[in-house]
């Protein structure tokens, strides 16, 4: 599998990465060298990580402790004060060996260290992989709400190896999967075709489908770098995903979710909002619902988290003017961007949730 | 005074800039605006700006308490929270209303929320208004270390108006004349010749001294935005500076040093780092100390102090690869970057310092 040209930036897979790794990171190129990683992957990627890695920069590890609720700006400044100690400056680098969340708030965290150093990604869960590898968005949370707090930075580069799914737990492979999914309803008939039986799938098909799932990707942002038209179409499933992934943040009663399970959920409600504004048709949706109550446990929601999670969709970032603009799907594998949803079909679609 | 052309945004002065702000801030374009204003600015400036403020976007008041100790990550939470709880969303802009602390920040709070948002610069101090102009520099300090959390960012537009200078206290004046020096002294001899004798100066002298300072500087930051070259010129006096400033903000027995002192006492030292290294004459190096001492208050440093000064330059922003750069005079009007400078050498400006 070639590499992937992103803007300014190329994401390399599996072993052809590391020759690439280890010409990027000569003591001409850098002084110093940040490996960030959380309590997970600092046991399960890190030793793997470090038994490859070829170069005679000067490395320290950063480890904090693993979980989106730790994705903000304490985390954050416990990170820079450490980089600074370690005598940190323009030329050092910070590498993110993790899923998103590692990839999210050390993104942020390089973008802003001494007004910007370079970093590079090495994502080793699915999501990081097929989310966070193209795209330059980065981000922590501000209280429970998700990402509010950011900048669009590219990396150096992205080194993807799917080695590191082996010691993955299958809640996260499903948890990226739902974006995977996404990729294939709002731009792809085809690669949503190839979801809909899992049971044979061989390591070499799910190598080739995350490839595909970024080429899918880059095409978007590529195209439109800051968000101002198509690149919305990624945010399908997202709008009450993140409402819900935040409510169940705070939530005494319900699990918290992974954000692709929360996205999945998302999915559903939105789909189900599309076929009642005659953008899909009932068999696309069944498809659509099959496909994602197939694969997902999804929780049930009370009257008063209903209530909650449109509620927090004020706080969402597409808003503008005051108006939460939803992406619809326009039939599988095409979407309608800056779409106004009523609150009562909102509420409908809780209803049909999961019957 | 015609408006300057930087880097995607214009400096527009006075009277003239007040049509082409209200153009701005229409309901088309902007869904809301967060004034940011410091405890100083909220008194002394808001009410004149307000008064000639032409828009019918809805806009929002968020003050925080004056000074430099205050431009931290704890500021930047309390106002990202403000913005969310009033319905902040990507179509809000912050406009600063302040000095150097208030663009600095506000600016880092405005690029980083929701990945970026707008914002506008109305600077009321000297100091920001010949520095924080042209070039999108912004930060935050982290601990005692200055602007080692920060973005470069561009306004979308900024407006000096310099009537805010009637209620500057004389120390802030002084403190915005370093800036202003160090323009004539790093990049043109003639502009520097302007400052040897101030006792004449009326307020429309002043106006072309602010105008022509702003257009020295843009000359630099438009060849170079992101510093990788020439840019690093402004830094002349800051490499020192920055570290007594730093230290000044520790120590108990110094005073607290306004920026522009603190680049005053820089540019006086590292003037004299420039003689011995022999880029700069016996005669011109006089000049300067002459010019510099007849201005401003130098405090006394102890050993102690000079020791905790030099060992702060190991965190400055322009290290490369563990080295301290300075940027020195080579002559007056003209500069060397990237120099190193012997340890032995700093101690011993420090000896001559004030003599």
């Amino acid at each position: 599998m070639n590499e992937i040209s992103s803007n300014n930036h190329s994401v390399f897979f599996n072993e052809a990465g590391y020759p690439y790794l280890a010409q990027l990171l000569t003591p001409a190129a850098y002084s110093k060298l940040f490996i960030l990683v959380d309590t997970n992957t600092y046991t399960h990627c890190l030793p793997s990580f470090l038994a490859q890695l070829a170069t005679d920069v000067p490395f320290e590890i950063i480890e904090f402790e693993a979980g989106e609720s730790n994705k903000n700006l304490e985390t954050c400044m416990h990170i820079w004060q450490a980089m600074t100690e370690l005598n940190g400056d323009r030329k050092s680098a910070v590498i993110n060996l993790g899923g998103g969340v590692v990839t999210d708030l050390g993104g942020f965290i390089a973008s802003t260290f001494k007004r910007g150093i370079d970093y590079i990604n090495v994502p080793t869960t699915l999501l990081a992989m097929v989310d966070a590898s193209v795209g330059g968005k980065n981000g922590i949370d501000l209280g429970h709400l998700k990402n509010q707090i950011g900048t669009i930075t590219n990396p150096k580069a992205v080194f993807i190896n799917t080695q590191f799914l082996e010691t993955l737990p299958q809640l996260e492979m499903r948890s990226g999967l739902a974006e995977m999914l996404k990729h294939g309803l709002i731009l792809d008939r085809d690669y949503w075709n190839q979801f809909k039986d899992l049971s044979q799938l061989t390591t070499d098909d799910l190598d080739l489908l995350i490839y595909k799932s970024v080429v899918l990707k880059n095409n978007v942002v590529t195209e439109d770098q800051t968000e101002t038209g198509i690149r919305k179409a990624l945010n399908f499933g997202h709008t009450l995903g993140h409402a819900i992934e935040s409510h169940c943040m705070i939530s005494e009663h319900l699990p918290t979710l992974l954000h692709g399970e929360a996205v999945a959920i998302g999915m559903l409600l939105e789909s189900y909002i599309s076929l009642e504004m005659n953008l899909l048709t009932i068999e696309e949706y069944t498809e659509i619902k099959n496909v994602l109550l197939g694969m997902y446990e999804f929780p049930e929601f009370t009257a008063d988290d209903i209530q909650n999670i449109t509620d927090l969709l004020i706080y969402d970032k597409k808003n503008e003017f005051g108006i939460i603009q939803f992406c619809l799907l326009n039939g599988i594998g095409d979407v309608k961007i800056n779409q106004q949803v009523d609150n009562k079909l909102i509420f409908k679609a809780f209803k049909d949730y999961k019957k």
